[in-house]
């Protein structure tokens, strides 16, 4: 029973950026392996759900070469590309502090994606007038990733109040009926506020991917419209 | 097989309130004899989910006697109760039209309990500012009864706003993920906003009650100080 | 008790689009007084879940001015609005005919905001090569709708082969374990395939919504860049 | 990317009563943070969740401002409010030694608020004589918490037999089909004795909030009574 | 594709009583053919879920050998046994006159045993006294049958009073959360009166046949021991 | 918050046998004190879900007093009540040997309550002719409690081999659609053998007090019967 | 919006056999143009789940080409196969006669592809000899579909005694916890016999697709032998 | 209480392969006294879910006789049966490096009965040409167990491509709403591929077993056709 492990280094070119690994789930050896591969191509890669104590373990002259974030539980492999200047054009907006390492994890994948990020905190509902405050500012942005967790109220209060993209980040934040960050989800797909886009239960990478697949089309409109 | 129906004349005396007869999953006979003995004690009822083609199979001296409404499902059987006067103490609130008749079957109880209501309607949180403009007045109402389906945000919204007694009444509007109801209902529950207390699905009549008892206790609390 | 029914005449300021009525558990009377306050204010609205017996229940000077689609089960009312052209920037992709009425939902609500759709149909992965034909042609669009009921197979395998925005609308075609497409919906949640978005089953005014949202930002991007 | 803490200082203008920290999920920085903020302001706070390891690893000078309770896991931050006197109008009713943790939560969010209770417990339905023995001291609460895990009977059979507002408070105590809790939930919503309301399951806190805003209710009727 | 359809009548011998005929989900067919090998071995059968538009389509001379009754939608097809003298010793139980079919398929199953049953009706826990001025009767049965749907207490209640074999059925009565029977069934396992025993929702002829296979082990103890 | 736990010592004249103490989510103060209580009234008690580790941390002169069993995690409290003789009259089923925690308890708690019993183990249906082996031995049994996990077929397949009392006892082995002993349950409750019941999963102590009662009844009619 | 539907004739050279038309949640005219294209290519086609009223409204023309079941729900468009001879290798085993229209889906789908059937029914486990007097005949068959609802028992049972191919078909029939065949599937999935199979409920269609994949290896196998 | 462990040595002869002893659940003396039996017998077993820790605490004379694998979890004991020859008929297809346990309890399981295997690995739909660039080599397979978490597209994908016998094995790898493998069961059953098979999440034993009974049938058949 041999083990290959095959990387995806194509991606970029088809949807538009880098392949991620996901530590959750794969061996030390698996990981090891993973790395290598990454080196030898010349490549940097984005590892998430990498618990600090699997970090810990790295060999040595991996673990240099990582660039690592105990919040969001990511880290950057072999990443030197600069940071890309320019004013944030995706706002990551969460409703408590509970939520902060799903907002930290849209917010670093973004980074290594080169995409400058505002972020918005302690915009809940129950709250009103901390979201309300913000409404103005929040209406600029093309693109905003909006993350709630118990009854996951702020997309839709949000959503009838602004123009941008909604890309709606369920937490697993709460408890009983919280059901694991399942009620947060499907309050923000009934939403009566039309428009509303959904991802899985604390997938702050994949919020961070659709936000980059629309910056994407924005910026390339743009430069389109300036050649002409 | 003898079948005896008893009916519960000693409630008001327990909890405060008269009893009502559930009509759904009631054979027409049973209603028949249920009626015949309101009659017989003197007394009256309220019938709920009373649809409209049960109420014409009624017989005609039993019908003459239902003061019926079709939109709450409601019959107030021999009922003469002069309405109460003075300023309503219960707000009744609901998103959207689609919600009328779970707000029509509040209202309707406790109009037959003597409780005059107030209705705010098309409260939704998808379009903030109707709710806001409609704040102040709400942050007077001692008790106050949210009616929301789909993403059941309103009441979360309310909560956050104001100081009185809150009444979830979760309805089944929507579709796919709303899940019948479920939804809004989990939502509600999940809260953030601290104090909402909720009923089951589409019962409006339960809310009216839950409303009745803080009412009365609110009602008692101030003939009594008004005594000393 | 009185209603009043509130319309939201300013929302295409505030988030880009019109309202739509949604028709379902509306009663004939209150769809009739929608469209009676519409009238007064010389606007125009999108009706959507308008099953076709409630439609011809409409008294007539309102059916007259209604554009209806029983596939899609929308109406126009007072629509006049003329088509925008251009190419399309939105593909609507779906796997098989059953999902027609989702589609059509899709590309009707964009065709009453005046956004130019172009629809891909029998795209399912179950004879993946109908798919490959197609894939150069769906790289080129910035939007893309993708619809699929059952195993929800379709917005995976998409996704990993286009850059554009995935919005994917699960339908409630199946039976079993598609669990009247819950299954759908959480395998698009659930996809290795990142960036994609969610709507709610069946949801394709959302989902229009979502890729109308895109769209805006995109062709504000592309104006603001002229601009310069 | 900073993040920047903003405590609701504002709440008791409000609603009634203080904003409290959930500790649970929140990191040891963030909770230190929040009692900087709280000292600064010269506040007090109440802590929900506070796993007795977690307050352990306070910082000294945090931890002596603490009155913390291992049985509820809540601690009184900063607080030194006398405790309201007058007799108790809030009964906490529980079925079982199980339920202590929620009963002291509710209790103990109540003392933190000024409002007296009285407890009962062991007032389970399968030992009826204990809750018949109770009845009619019961019946002088204008509040009752009810609590209950398992098959949640406790709240429908004293619903049925008491005029205060009632409270029901589910437990997750029980195994296999009790479901976490979710059982006795339903049980409680499903009740067919009128006017229960309900709070999320082991939401201690929420029940005392919601039983707090009917004292508070009842206090401002007696007092404008007493007024005139 | 030949089909065959076999009666399994030894089951008397292996059981102790009848097989039934479950006529749901049979076409009209089916059931004609069925009864023709009832009668060719000169048997009777028992018949459940016969619904009245099935049973009128049956042909006439099976008809007019079916005693048919509506309520619990029961036929006893061939059928001449006498009745079996003797005190009841099994009791049924149930709440509200909702559940009257399902009380009915109990009694009609049992009565087609040969099974002496008595009544109990609107023995419900949210009016207390009604159940209580029954329970030293009620201690006298060895065999109960605790019939209640929605939040199914009653079973609880009863079992924590009485020593007899405890076998409940939950209904399908009720709404929201209710789930179609699941509350009911669920709380009844759940419950914290020791020793009761549970059958599936709405499946009186379960109940029956369970209370039947108590009581004849009870019989033949006491003829065993009169044997010595 | 004074805290007083009363025990239910009146329980053998209601029901027939003795309160258990269910030591799980019990503090060892708790558990410390009804022990204590106990002692006081010179009564012995039953002991469910008593960890080793919980067991290892009594007091020593309670520990004495506890006849302990780590498979069953089953303690008898100052027990010293003869061993009932006598031949078994309720057999206990299993399917196989990951379900011998569940048996052991049922056996243990029948043993406490003076009931012997007769164990059948790995009497599973993948494995036909053990089963068959032992039909004419448990066609004797009035009594017999069916264990089952995974899918539960046993009770299905024993139920219509037997004609006594079945009672099934679903356990939690098994994994993924196993669903922690939901499946198990459900097809013991959907079965079409007639006259199975069932008890919550894992309820061995259930299972058992459920044997118990009908025990009761049998000898109570032999009894009876030997009077005459 | 134009729409155009695609065939797949070329599956057969593929997977090795024709695509089916599922008519459910396909308009009339969807169906007719499908019909259209199949006679245009001269091929023939096998339409599931079509209702004997869609069948009805077909235009007269089409009506004539298709060899209509209404048990199975199933046509055969324009289809004049010779059946295949030789002896049957499939075995079609179903418990009870309420499944008889899955069972005829079975194996009105293999006769469609050629392959002959043999089909035993009412083998349920309730009855266990039943089952016991065929083991032999079944052990020769090297596939056998095992059909089965309710608590789905019968694929356990003979999974244990049989070598062949497993492929278990869960229905719907059963009420309560039968949960529309859920419980039927999870208990075949969480089968403790070893190497079961299983395709969604009420998949008559899948089931035969999944024995004629079977059937053609081995075919293809044998064919591969006798040519050495 | 006395235990006796029976073990099916003649599984082989009625079904084709050996039992394995599922170790998960089962106690270190349980699994002692199996081993025990075994050796008695001459026999070897097959060990699944045989956690590292619990092998390291067997007897070292048992410990010496285990071929373990830590991947795999399993154990073969007492086991030197030489590894059959011959060309792989059995194909095992991986999405990710995450479901690698599962792929290696498959590949184990068949080593054991003597059945060699082929693993593709990294073959998921996110990155479609590594499956397309397989494609020719698996339509040669006549079984192929295909593996797959989170959203389970891969079984619809290669379910259109090749035309052997289909196992899907869901696996429990993703989080939130992948609900641990019943997203993926859920695909694979509901798929639009025709044909597939599906077992239990995680259920890598069982694959392998489905897979050996086809292979089973496929050698049975070539070696009769050889024989004439």
């Amino acid at each position: 029973m041999s083990e290959e492990i095959r990387l995806d280094f194509q991606r970029p070119e088809r949807v538009g950026f880098d392949e991620a690994i996901l530590c959750a789930r794969k061996s030390d050896a698996q990981l090891v392996t993973i790395m290598d591969r990454v080196l030898e191509q010349g490549e940097s890669c984005l590892m998430t759900r990498l618990e600090p104590e699997v970090f810990d373990r790295f060999p040595a002259h991996h673990r240099a070469r990582v660039d690592y974030d105990a919040v969001s539980r990511m880290g950057y492999f072999n990443w030197s590309r600069p940071r890309t200047t320019g004013p944030a054009q995706i706002a990551v907006v969460s409703a408590g502090s509970s939520d902060m390492p799903q907002a930290a994890e849209v917010i670093r994948t973004l980074t290594y994606f080169g995409a400058p990020t505002r972020q918005f905190i302690d915009i809940g509902v129950a709250g009103l007038w901390r979201l309300l405050g913000n409404v103005e500012e929040l209406q600029k942005f093309p693109v905003i990733v909006a993350i709630a967790g118990m009854d996951g109220a702020l997309p839709s209060v949000l959503g009838g109040l602004v123009p941008g993209v909604m890309i709606c980040l369920p937490t697993s934040t709460g408890y009983g009926v919280s059901h694991s960050g399942q009620t947060a989800l499907n309050a923000a797909l009934a939403s009566c506020a039309p428009g509303l886009t959904v991802v899985n239960i604390d997938n702050g990478y994949g919020a961070a991917c659709a936000a980059y697949r629309a910056l994407n089309m924005i910026r390339k409109a743009a430069s389109l419209a300036q050649g002409c």
